[in-house]
């Protein structure tokens, strides 16, 4: 007997919902952007804030516009499930939605219970997960425990900074300025485990035909920029080699050549390991800032260019290592071809090893008890929930913290093309809410 | 004895007044822009018709801007020279330049013998020959013999098209729109001869310890614009590999790695070529119509990319084939990485396998008779003159076309730091006036 009643086409509703907020087109199929603290998210989150609280539900906004709401009644502590609703620049409806739709389907799906739950059920929808935006990651869980480097507020995404886009929204960077955690430590204390539905971002769930995973471990994150200065020469006049030629773009396509086998090397030797320029000159609010990428031309020997790599593993001491040969690569091929690098690491961000194991033992007998199959699997993508498991009660122990996923269409994320079906969803939804139940009725 | 006396004193006075037009800050160093059919250009321009009138020359614009001035009298063809005073952005301020200045130096140099020189000696002052502005080169001098592209007229830079550009220095696109010469054929057989002083572009002079050098043939160019289209997705959840991937970014890196080791192979079987990746992603005007570029970001897979492509070679047969060489290396690079590959030639332009023999040889003993020491040589850079030397007269004979080199600093154009010395440049206006002195004379 389930402890809810699930219902898919409430689920769908949500989603058609968010459909026609920051949609680029008039379909699903033309891409979304919602970005960090932009009008469109707040309109997002605002939607889930009046269901939640026609629900029956309380609770509002922190001081940087994160979202709270928990289930009405006097328990001491809580468990929580959310995501977030920001998307990256032509994303899709799922990434983060999937987590604050289901977590809430879930929530109202245990109506009956709340009263006598030990602990209370929240959702939680944070704010600017997506790095696309202001380069940088998880802004609004950071926020919440006082993490986040203050300079992201000076950061632009389309022109205007974080800071701006923050107080644009009616809320206070204050808090991210002054590393000041949004909820002190008796809030954190009462959060007795969090857990976290999202889309897979990949297609191992797929390819197994598994429609569930249960997320063992998080991968950690390098981010590195790249900037590689030449000479500008004449293309027709100057002749091939390093003798004549400084040439940037020629050393950064070698870089990659060369990072790209170091990688395969890894792969090879059984690291976990995932690598990616997924940025070439192609910044537009760095290059704001840098207006000598605009200094290329056809004619020209190029003068200068920059590329933004992003290396991930869930074993932290290769992830080291690997970065640092990566860097090495990098700085020897620059003198190879006699022109200048210059690297700054955007981001340094540890693997989660391991999971809670009690909430990943919960969700195990979930699935068995309901017949699921599901895979043990780690997270390539860097989720809020990694910030939540990094977090320490005053008593010293971690917080809790679970992840599950659902397959998307083909592995396809921060696409327009990004999918999960409503099978899918309600699935994970179910998932969720039983060990929502396990975690919240002891 | 010499047939005039060059003044190196007015040869600087011009390059400081130039020094003020389209410089990018207070010095020369700063770099410049004189973009075609720019205010700058236009002033530039004006410049030099105002003290070439001064001086006693006539003539005036011809329908598109380009500026012919000749000396005045009744001979019935002219000794032609001149250049172009438009630069790419951030560009030095002698690339062109040195043309047209050392070659009205020249002509003014020859004032007393202008009533008896058998013909008319003539300065022009091409438009636009910089492709870095809307993407197509020799714009002005193409359009005298109508040459152009038809659809030029509607590639922008820096958010206008050419059309509007010609407009807005007051001038008649029309010609062009309807490939129509602005030069009647009774005026191309006018034409005698047309010698070109320009700044070499490369460093062998300087290497070789030569002042001048004699173009004997100038490299021919293809240009490619290859556009590689993958798929976004989530760059931490996506395993590496082209089982999962198709990373528009790395497929861009291996086709610039390979056709470099395919341009090292030529170069090694003695092959005249320089290949030259100038462009990434970084054509504003192209990016502007191509908006997919901005969605990449650093936490995807890259959707898309592009690059433009310069090969030159003095060998119309090697060049063609090799030019093939690359774009099937690029073809099946794109296969190898799963990505679409779309790729269009912009130029296709054949080099000139050897400069009219006649002038090298007055050229030659100019150099003999004033002790020069010279370098016979190709030109890798393309130059109105080529435009020029592949016209022919009514009679079916080619127009007669000579090029002089001067040293410019470590070889560096297309560079602020661009830099030819005042000795070098007179030393230059003294070899092209003996020349346009032996052409006019006979």
């Amino acid at each position: 007997m389930s402890a809810g009643n699930i219902s898919s086409e409430w689920i769908q509703k949500q989603f058609k919902v968010l459909e026609r907020i920051g949609n680029l087109g008039m379909k699903r199929e033309d891409g979304f952007l919602r970005a960090s603290w932009s009008a469109e998210e707040t309109r997002a989150m605002t939607h889930i804030k009046i269901i939640a609280q026609a629900a029956g539900l309380v609770g509002d906004w922190d001081a940087v516009g994160n979202l709270f709401i928990t289930t009405p009644g006097n328990q001491e502590r809580e468990v929580m499930t959310g995501s977030h609703l920001d998307t990256v620049p032509g994303g899709g409806n799922y990434d983060g939605a999937a987590g604050v739709v289901c977590g809430l389907a879930a929530i109202i799906a245990l109506k009956d219970k709340w009263p006598s739950l030990k602990k209370r059920l929240a959702l939680v929808v944070w704010r600017g997960e997506e790095s696309a935006c202001f380069t940088a990651v998880c802004k609004g869980s950071q926020a919440a425990f006082g993490l986040n480097d203050p300079n992201i507020l000076q950061r632009k995404f389309k022109g205007i900074t974080l800071e701006e886009a923050i107080r644009g929204q009616g809320f206070d960077p204050a808090p991210i300025a002054e590393k000041r955690a949004t909820l002190d430590s008796a809030r954190v204390d009462a959060i007795a485990a969090l857990v976290e539905l999202h889309i897979e971002q990949a297609k191992m769930l797929e390819m197994h035909k598994k429609p569930i995973g249960l997320v063992t471990s998080i991968r950690g994150t390098i981010r590195i920029r790249v900037e590689v200065t030449g000479e500008a020469n004449h293309s027709g006049g100057t002749p091939m080699g390093i003798t004549y030629r400084k040439d940037a773009n020629l050393a950064m396509a070698y870089m990659q050549v060369g990072m790209d086998t170091l990688g395969k090397e890894a792969l090879a030797q059984g690291k976990d390991l995932v690598q990616t320029v997924g940025v070439i000159n192609t910044s537009s609010d760095f290059n704001e800032t840098h207006p000598m990428v605009a200094e290329n031309a056809i004619t020209k020997v190029s003068p200068y260019g920059y590329f933004m790599l992003d290396i991930r593993s869930d074993d932290e001491v290769f992830l080291a290592e690997h970065a640092a040969k990566v860097e090495a690569l990098i700085e020897k091929t620059g003198k190879d071809f006699n022109v200048e690098v210059s690297m700054g690491r955007l981001m340094d961000l540890k693997p989660v090893e391991c999971l809670d194991e009690k909430i990943v033992s919960i969700e195990k007998s979930v699935c068995a008890k309901n017949g699921i199959d599901y895979e043990l699997m780690p997270s390539g993508a860097i989720h809020d929930a990694v910030v939540v498991a990094n977090r320490r009660h005053s008593d010293g122990s971690p917080v809790p913290v679970g992840m599950i996923f659902i397959p998307c269409l083909a592995g396809i994320s921060h696409n327009p093309a990004e999918f999960a079906s409503e099978e899918d969803l309600a699935r994970g939804a179910e998932v969720l809410m039983e060990t929502l139940y396990g975690l919240a009725s002891k």
